[in-house]
């Protein structure tokens, strides 16, 4: 893993992959699959769907900080598996083969096996809708990783994987942010 | 275009589709192109960022209304064409050839040309995040139309287009919700 530089990070959540969220609290360290998240600027600030209703929450919320790591879609049945279990009884890392890796910013780790990681600080939380303000803190990404494809939750147990990619930068340079 | 299930209308957006917001305020009508959209729950309510830098915003603050209509890979260059000029001086209709359709609950209107229209109300603004809380109340879906493949944005001028779909309903049961 490199390191991604900061102004760019954005562009690993804008297409809307599915993600997986770590945290670390105390020695308890957990990750969840999670889908409801969206860029909110560019510096980058994310806001992301979650509540008591997931068992990292509470870590979420006492530590103040999380990872959000992209996996690509060989790491189906993982990211499938790890949204279908709770860290309470699980060390989800040793259940699905994932590698923890330490980070810059945060203590919660990236995931080796991600195409993207981004470190992140919970910056606010907006309690009557679950929604977590989260500011990107550092971001490493796999270049070397072949398959790059991610994927895309549909909600009802389907995923759809990425496909082609289209180009029109040349339409959008007036409204590309700087550096990406 | 038919009625969709409003417990299903969350499954447009969770796969993180770049969409066109419609307003109607007065006798303006705009649309917008935006990839800041999230999912907050099933009923469903999304969250979207956006805020004065768009034309839309006033519309859609004075309105408390819009439609989230989702386009297709056959209408990229109306998507990029649309996120690229203001309804300031720009009746975006004509200029892109969308047809607009009349809603049932909202003035705002659908577009005809998308595989899938929202009508929602917004129900909340998160100022200090520029987040606006809407809520869906009426959903349809072209199941008629050919093209269904949709688009992610990456933020830097490229799109990726869906491909693949794969099922792992039967692994995710006990985590779906009811109706979808």
């Amino acid at each position: 893993m490199e390191t991604l530089p900061l102004e760019k990070a954005f562009t690993l959540i804008e297409p809307g992959p599915v993600v997986l969220v770590t945290t670390s609290h105390g020695r308890h360290r957990n990750v969840m699959t999670l889908s409801w998240t969206m860029v909110v600027d560019f510096t980058p600030l994310f806001a992301i769907t979650t509540g008591p209703w997931n068992h990292s929450y509470t870590a979420l919320r006492a530590s103040g900080e999380c990872v959000i790591a992209v996996p690509t879609v060989d790491l189906l049945d993982q990211v499938v598996g790890i949204g279908t279990c709770s860290g309470r009884d699980t060390d989800k890392f040793v259940r699905f083969g994932l590698t923890p890796v330490k980070g810059r910013q945060v203590k919660a780790p990236l995931i080796r096996e991600c195409l993207g990681n981004i470190e992140c600080k919970v910056i606010d939380i907006v309690e009557r809708h679950n929604i977590v303000v989260l500011q990107g803190v550092a971001a490493h990404f796999d270049a070397a990783r072949a398959e790059k494809r991610t994927l895309h939750a549909v909600g009802d147990g389907r995923f759809v994987v990425d496909g082609r990619r289209l180009d029109r930068r040349s339409m959008m340079q007036s409204k590309l942010p700087a550096g990406v």
